[in-house]
């Protein structure tokens, strides 16, 4: 047995989420694997249990991994809190395009089984990590799997920002903001606004301006080891704002500065074999993965 | 004195071109260096002279540094052709958008001296290889600092084609084809094509299709050690072709397979000391560096 | 004399903007042209005066002519504010852009003058009206000259709205909203959001999704003619809104639907003579009007 | 009986399009409808037969009613060629997206019974036709139902081109040529391209720049009735080409000017009761309908 204390989150009380959480909690049992649920994910089991339960800031350390059950905003918002802590994940898909989901719930249970038993794929994907500066001092930070973006705030209002990679500036730009996206995020938001598709090995942060006043701003990829500070020059109308993963944000002022670099400690997802990340693409982005008819 | 002996390439009888490749060659002399022209740049100088000429294939050791006088089409000629000699480039820009001169003739002797002495920027730049298979044996190869292009010949028809990365499908198109570019290569032609720009110094290799008929397919960032693979699967009506740099192209055949990766050895380009990427992307890309007014 | 009663109005108390209001009162006044000062516009320039002044309002009917002293936001406002009452505004450009605005400060004198006495060109540009209709209510209204945006409130968050044309269902979709935009409005907001630029003679309007989750969907160009209906079908999270040229807005709610179509009076804007489409696109895009350089 | 002769073309010799037009055949028989063959379609029936045939120039008052069986392309090719006729075409969709083909082989008898006895839609289409003149002569002219293409003849070759709308000036370009696009061929090359999708009820051209050296080039939409001009202004290393909907070319030389205008004639186009254009664009460009989830 490869994973011999696994945790299950989940976050919503659907119906079938709640079925999910069981099968998972049923076929672990089986194979008298320990189950740690996360509290808030069995308050809403609705069932008198003897469950253990630990908040979600108490896994690292007491489980080996973590399976969430949810959608793609699931993942992220447990990768965001586990971070520091270096627990591989699985994700189980209930929900949305689940890019990031290894499992889905039409072969739960020996897929499952596969991975407890060690026979599986992995794959690190890093994590971005942004601060905002004021006046010299960090007024908040936090990590992102998919990406950080700086916005005013409100849609169809400009805002003006300063980027600059490495310390080097790069432009001035007045635009409805600025994406900045790991390759895990470059088949989120960032691929909606223009920005190209990486590949999740590939140790890269794309930069992508969104709906730039200048035709000629185009998405920008640097190394991953870039140090990337977009600085609000002006929001006159609008409360300018930072966000995480599109899940947890900071309001920004004139003069704020957001530092954004890579995060030390990569996320590890776990997948079934035979995981084929272009696979992936081609079903999740509906390309035509073989063509159907010849040309004429 | 950092260099002892330059090599000289020019591609052109502009008149413009010959003066800058005199005042060149008189700013060696001055500092002692040797020179050494290559014979075509030579015979156009129109001078009797007891000139060292040799063959461009000839320059690898015999020299410790080679000026490319002309565009970026010059400079892509020349990479190409000293490809395995691992000889430094200064491009001395006299004609198009010269994204990889160093030195512009306006102050061309004293940026050229600060070079000679020692005092200057070098950026590494790596060069794609591609070879076409036809029935398992190489009948074409090259080297291309820029990109490699698989296209249909004939504009406005459709090729068909299978794209690997690592031996690992990706997807069959209809399309005209498929640009496959390096970080230099991101700022020519895949740009015009809707690929991001990557700046120099990344590892990665970007694949943007050409009007692909799936309007789903998106230019795709992969590793700078990738090995890429574009097999013909049907072009009826016209003779497709992949060309290095639109400089040299071979016809292929359905059923052919380009095959495309980094090449061994990188090319080393020369810059003024102080040299910026990214300012060179604003006034090459026109990109508004400041912004002039406030936003209403 | 062409025009015998002018108005004119400003935005802002910029000195530049001061001196400029104050020259076109000195050239209307030279040639005997009865001049009205919106009340807004007669406060800010701070002398004691014997000025006729008039609210916005009661311009119509008082005047045969608004001169629209700033950027193309303040002729946006006048425009909207005055769209039914049919009078032809010159816009002189003191800020932004200026796509709109038919004189700049530069020759202000002598092109005012030549326009007093009835040599220049004008174009009429339509706008676009959209009411807001909750429970078969209409609950807001106005009109707009570029654009009427639906959005999600808050940026980096998707809504979902089904679009009609025609009483034609189109598609459901996905997106951070859509922009709607008349010609006039086409090199704005909505050409950064990847809109084509349409000539203002155009009888047309453009249909652009903004960052859309599905990567198929494109602007779409209806007839001027044509219905477009935008019902909110779900925005969890935020407040969506429907805005009018970026200045005007109102909150919508689930099943709230936007009804947009042509406004029944076109908007006079006067040029000088020789004014010419084409020739504002290439300045105020960028295009390289005629190109400098041999193709090599 | 709304039709009393139809002609019946068809391009290919596949054995599933003789089906198809066998099956035409017995329908129209079996309601007392004059059944004309085109020569050539006839001729790979591989049957001996009487039955009456004509080349496709003579169809012209031969038949009230053409039936085009094969995929678009084959239906252009018939537009062309039949564009001064005025007659009705009737697309049956046997190959390709088929976004023309009224038609699908599934209801085939039962809807081209309908539309013999009168229950059906049309549409009509404009064409586009265009004049190759040099020295003041015209070399080659022919309409076109999607689009006109000005291009370097080989790809990844630049040209350089001046367009001009209406007499007008509107820029010199640098790039692998020029779509000129009817609403029609809006969905077809052009959209690959960048253009927009136009309603087949728009009375406008769209002009989409290929891979232009200029980023701020957009694609550019004008009215019906304007008259476009493409002048070659240099192409040194490739033969440049205009071609009309991808069928029929000519060779282009520099100083040559390419005029395209609206066809005088329409194309009408038959389809089963109860069709819609946006269906046909949600089920051939892949959008999604309807929302199957709901954002999270």
């Amino acid at each position: 047995m490869k994973f011999r204390t696994v945790a299950i989150v989940a976050r919503r009380r659907r119906q079938d989420i709640v079925q999910t959480v069981l099968s998972i909690e049923n076929t672990l049992k089986k194979h008298n694997v320990k189950v740690i649920f996360e509290d808030d994910t069995e308050a809403f089991l609705n069932q008198t249990s003897t469950r253990k339960t630990l908040a979600r800031s108490k896994l690292a350390g007491a489980c080996d991994l973590v399976v969430v059950v949810g959608g793609d905003g699931s993942l992220l918002g447990v990768a965001r809190d586990l971070a520091e802590a270096q627990l591989p994940l699985l994700g189980v898909n209930r929900g949305g395009l689940g890019f990031l989901a290894g499992v889905s719930p039409d072969n739960l249970e020996s897929e499952l089984e596969d991975i407890l038993y060690g026979s599986f794929a992995s794959e690190d994907h890093f994590l971005l990590h942004a601060q905002v500066v004021r006046d010299g001092e960090v007024i908040a930070e936090s990590t992102a799997l998919n990406d950080v973006v700086v916005h005013p705030g409100s849609m169809a209002h400009m805002m003006e920002f300063r980027l600059s990679v490495n310390s080097k500036f790069v432009y001035d730009q007045r635009s409805e903001g600025v994406i900045v996206a790991s390759p895990t995020g470059s088949t989120a938001y960032s691929l909606s606004a223009g920005g190209p598709i990486m590949h999740p090995s590939l140790d890269a942060i794309v930069i992508v301006p969104m709906f730039p006043h200048t035709l000629t701003s185009r998405p920008l990829v640097v190394r991953g080891d870039a140090h990337i500070e977009v600085e609000v020059l002006a929001a006159p109308k609008t409360a300018p704002r930072v966000n995480w993963d599109s899940q947890v944000n900071t309001r920004l002022r004139r003069g704020d500065v957001v530092k954004i670099s890579k995060y030390a400690q990569p996320l590890t997802l776990l997948y079934p074999t035979g995981y084929d990340y272009f696979e992936s693409c081609r079903s999740k982005l509906d390309w035509a993965s073989r063509l159907s008819r010849r040309p004429e």
